[in-house]
C-alpha cells in the first residue's frame, strides 16, 4: 500500500522510460522490473517513527523535522493510553489529543496509534516504510527491524524533555506555594 | 502587502472580468478600481490572532484551527517572554520554542511577535488583515479594533487550558511525592 504525496511521482504496472528520465510514447526502452523495484524505492521515501509525545515540545519538533528530511514522508506511530500503563508510564495529555496534536504538525504525513512493542514490522510492511527513525536515546534497541528497512537513531535536543518540563513545572509550583505561604504568614502578622 | 497562498487568486494590477467570474481576453468588461477593491478582499481571506500558547495543547489548536476555517490564511503573534513580564506571567517554554511549535501547525500561515498591548492596528494594516480573531475569554476587549477589520471571538474548548495541565502536573507530582514518602516510611519500618 504505497500511496505517493501529492506532487509525488505515482506508478502503476510497467514504467516505459529513458534514462535520463524523460519519457515517450516511441522511442522508450522498458525497465526491468528490478530497477522499477528500485526506482519505486526511490520515487517516496517513507520514514517512520513511534514516540509518546506528551507535552509536546522543541525536542520532538526537532527530532520529527529531522526525520522528515530523511524522506518525503513522514509517519508517527502514538502510543496509546493502555500502552502506556502496560510500560508504567502514565501521560499528562491524552492519547486522542497526542495524536491530534502530532497530526497537526506540517512536518507529518499520517499518523497510527501504537499498541504493543511487536507492531514493527507489521507497520513498516503495511505502509511500505523505507526508514525506521528513532531518537538516540533508543540506540541499538531496534537494530532487529534492519532486516526490513533502514534503522537511523538521530540525536535529541539538549535540555528538553517531557520530564524536564514536569520537573519545571513542580519547582515553580512549589515555590509559588512556599511564596504563597510565606505571604499569608506576613500578612497573618 | 498582500500576498496569496499556493492555489489561490492573485490580482496586479487591473482585472477583466465577466460578472460570472469568467475571465476573457476578448469580450471582457473592465470591472471598477471599487468592485476591484472587494474582490481583492474577497480573493484571500486573512486571518490574525494573539496568544502566549505555553505548553500547547488541544485547546490551542482547536482555537487556531477554527480561525483557520475563517480564512485562507492565519496569522498568529506570538507574545514575548518580555511582553509576558510586563504581564505578569512566566512561562514554561520560552519564547523562541514557543514561536516555533506554533509555526510548525499546518493550519499557521506565518508567525510573528507580539511585544506590546498596542501593536494591532498596525498588524492589522502590514499584514493586511480581514478578520481579527480571538478566543472567547476576551469577548469585547477588541471590539476597538473592529474599526480596521471584522472581529470575532470564538469559544474555548472546555476542560483544558495551560493552567489545568500545570496543575495536573502539580497535583501527580504532588502525591507521587506523598506516595514515595509513605513508602520510604514502609520501607523503614
Amino acid at each position: 500500500m504505497r500511496t505517493a504525496s501529492a506532487g509525488a511521482l505515482r506508478f502503476s504496472g510497467t514504467l516505459e522510460i529513458f534514462p535520463t528520465g524523460k519519457m515517450s510514447s516511441h522511442t522508450a526502452m522498458r525497465i526491468s522490473p528490478a530497477r522499477l523495484a528500485t526506482f519505486r524505492r526511490e520515487a517516496v521515501v517513507k520514514v517512520l517513527t513511534y514516540g509518546t509525545f506528551d507535552l509536546l515540545h522543541i525536542g520532538h519538533l526537532n527530532l520529527l523535522e529531522r526525520l522528515k528530511a530523511l524522506g518525503d514522508e513522514l509517519y508517527v506511530a502514538v502510543s496509546t493510553d493502555e500502552f502506556n500503563h502496560q510500560k508504567g508510564k502514565r501521560c499528562v495529555v491524552s492519547f486522542e489529543d497526542r495524536i491530534r496534536l502530532v497530526s497537526a504538525l506540517r512536518c507529518v504525513t499520517g499518523v497510527l496509534p501504537e499498541n504493543s512493542w511487536d507492531q514493527k514490522p507489521h507497520d513498516i510492511r503495511r505502509l511500505g516504510i523505507d526508514v525506521l527513525g528513532m531518537g538516540g536515546d533508543w540506540v541499538g534497541k531496534f537494530d532487529a527491524m534492519k532486516a526490513h528497512c533502514k534503522v537511523v537513531y538521530l540525536p535529541r535536543t539538549e535540555g528538553i524533555s517531557t520530564t524536564f518540563l514536569r520537573e519545571t513545572i513542580m519547582e515553580r509550583g512549589t515555590s509559588m506555594v512556599a511564596l504563597k505561604a510565606a505571604e499569608a504568614r506576613v500578612d497573618h502578622n
